[in-house]
């Protein structure tokens, strides 16, 4: 099942039900009025989503917002060794690997709809995109094992984690984390249930190519299958010290795997990395307003079940 | 006008005004039925409010919840330097401080009432309090000034910020602030309007003295004044690269003195720090399960605009 979130009054928009081709919906605010509100009663809702026919109202791409058009909580891993690697080298901020998953808490009030412009305040803050997946779970009771997490993740999504590079060292080296350098994330159109991808979920993980694409140009596709830590161990994580509310979602840090000089990257500052071990400096610069970045996953028979994030970048 | 979150059908509770006295309310909800729907309407809403006449119903300490008993954003920032320059010689971690404030992005979907029991998982994760004082602003613009962002500070709180520091060095030291070492924060029962206080706001700062009991015996009773940086700032600091949704509470940081050693301190790792140099090793223990802790922030006058956090530490 593909659910998403369509423009309506409120800033939560109403929750409709995708079909099966991607360009059909079917209202679904009668079972529930939006995605809030239905992981917040999933264990009530999920079957009457399911059994709700297929929809025939054409879907357009301008109506659509995130899913989650705001969270009461995100909370962002970063799960891909070759990326966090590499960035330490980039960086030369040595991240210090304790054995548990790297996560911090980042904004959530405002999630980006997929083809929205994305403003930023300068192009000198070095901006570029981050792309992930993430999870939506219902609500996680404290100190939840990963074996247990497993059955909370309700909901599959694929996200741009909006990045201004300029600002995060300096925040990193505070040890207090980004609040400058992460504002709002954008989303892909749909939220999909595990099941949708069938095997290519598996062991917490999202096993597809995720394809960026930047001004046109594919920058790289590399699988979400490599996270050193399964989705169901972020939030067993996650939720050491604390329930995490119903809505919560959950990232898996830039998609990222060992063979990225061929595969290539998802985020410019893992470029960067490569330039600075293979040449000794970085010469892909960030990005420019007019920019455009796309971000499409793909099943290995070439569906792409999110839908795809389509962004500018502007100045704000 | 102190405005204070009744006990209610749904998470957010409904919104009071309390009498000067501060044991009586007036219902408020037919202005705004929730202090998250107030501050969203402010410019609407606050001349009504303060028209309200005295309220006469008793106010019950249990019926009391956190004014935003939820919030979209949570900013915490560090703003006291006697405290930023103790807790780096205590943890060992230098922080670099970069002319900016220090601030993270903490847990917002869940404040709790001001004395509802706080649970952790275990008094080996080294239970702390944070005293500290906090600001709601409303919807802040990108790249406010600091001068303009005083404007848009509508609301005053005082704020307990429980840490579990056994969690907190690691986090740091991975550069992505803190997810584990900070569950859900409480508040004192009373937002108040920065008039409230006359001249004891002035400068972005709450010229109050904050009180800290724990287990009956005051621990430590510095004043607000001393910020490095003032509210205005913090709130400018966060708004450098996204707008601030209103309801965003920006917090202080604890409270701390330069002559903490006479005033004593607002959170027990202080205290520690202050150990450490003076005596070469901490001696003063966390928290444990059965523990009381009060905060309650006192004008030259002897009043207590916030009312009082009143809270004891149990096992989740």
């Amino acid at each position: 099942m593909r659910l998403a979130t369509l423009r309506a009054a409120g800033r939560d928009g109403k929750l409709v039900k995708v079909s099966p081709c991607g360009t059909k919906y079917a209202d679904a605010s009668h079972i529930a009025t939006t995605l809030q509100d239905a992981i917040e009663r999933w264990d009530q809702v999920a079957a009457p989503l399911a059994a709700l026919s297929e929809g025939t109202l054409p879907l357009k791409s301008a109506d659509i917002l995130a899913p989650l058009p705001r969270a009461w909580q995100w909370l962002d891993g970063s799960a891909f060794a070759s990326h966090g690697d590499l960035m330490d080298s980039l960086l030369g901020n040595k991240v210090v690997r304790t054995g548990v998953p790297l996560m911090y808490q980042g904004m959530s009030d405002m999630f980006l709809a997929p083809t929205e412009d994305a403003r930023f305040p300068s192009e000198e803050l070095s901006i570029d995109f981050e792309g992930e997946f993430g999870v939506i779970v219902d609500e996680v009771p404290m100190g939840t094992s990963a074996a247990d997490a497993l059955g909370h993740i309700k909901l599959l999504v694929q996200i741009n984690d909006w990045s201004l590079r300029k600002l995060a060292l300096p925040e990193m080296k505070t040890g207090f984390g980004w609040v400058g350098a992460k504002p709002a994330c954008s989303m892909a159109p749909f939220a999909v249930t595990p099941d949708e991808l069938g095997s290519q979920w598996r062991n917490g993980r999202v096993c597809l190519d995720l394809e960026v694409c930047w001004n046109g140009k594919r920058f790289g596709n590399p699988n979400g299958e490599a996270m050193e830590f399964g989705f169901h161990e972020l939030v067993a994580h996650a939720a050491r010290t604390r329930r995490l509310v119903a809505g919560t979602i959950i990232g898996s840090g830039t998609v990222s795997n060992a063979n990225f000089r061929e595969i290539g990257s998802t985020c410019i500052a893992e470029r960067r990395g490569i330039e600075v071990l293979d040449e000794g400096a970085a010469r892909t610069e960030f990005m420019q307003f007019g920019d455009f970045v796309k971000m499409e996953a793909h099943t290995s028979e070439g569906a792409a079940p999110f839908g795809a994030i389509h962004q500018r970048v502007i100045q704000a």
